[in-house]
């Protein structure tokens, strides 16, 4: 089974990480073809955190996660910090295979989708 | 004539900023038919900042702004720090209109977005 983790930077203010509880949960829906679990996690700041995500991942029965950078940017916690967590992870649970997704930054969509909050 | 300005927060990090200029060239010709000028502007770190930015709108000849934050959540800098650099500007420019769009973690198309980079 394959999962989905969007990961996001976590933030002291709890509703900017219930924004990402309530996208994920958007998100499901429309995801569920495609992955058999579907959940979110934190770099920092907030629960869960990337490993305790992934663990979940494996507890669901997840052979393969992709793990979805929520970040507009590719700053040092998409090149470096998710990528290092992940590795940790997958080292002391090598039967899991993760893959790291482009950030949301790069999506080609992303300005189209711009443009309709210009516009409306 | 009604002007496009993308607001990113900026960093230290000159590779972010390019990225945020390079979305708004790819805005651009979405946006031509709606917007007689685009452009970006950022809160801090880079350059134009938000009041150089709403100047060169001006400059351009614009009556109305759209001004759209791209930022993931409603933190501080979304409902507090931009509104306010807007309204200080437009209290020393009356003649210019600007409307603060809602921020991007809101677009509801973000979800079919996200989906798309993890599947591809």
């Amino acid at each position: 089974m394959r999962a989905l983790l969007v990961v996001a930077h976590g933030s002291r203010r709890a509703a900017s990480n219930d924004e990402v509880r309530a996208l994920t949960e958007q998100l499901r829906p429309q995801a569920e073809s495609e992955f058999g679990h579907v959940a979110c996690a934190f770099l920092e700041l907030a629960d869960p955190l990337i490993p305790d995500g992934l663990q979940q991942c494996l507890q669901a029965g997840a052979k393969d996660v992709v793990l979805l950078p929520y970040f507009l940017s590719a700053g040092r916690h998409v090149t470096e910090d998710i990528p290092n967590i992940v590795a940790e992870f997958t080292t002391a649970h090598p039967t899991l295979n993760v893959h790291i997704s482009p950030h949301l930054g790069t999506e080609p969509s992303l300005p189209a989708a711009l443009l309709q909050l210009a516009i409306n």
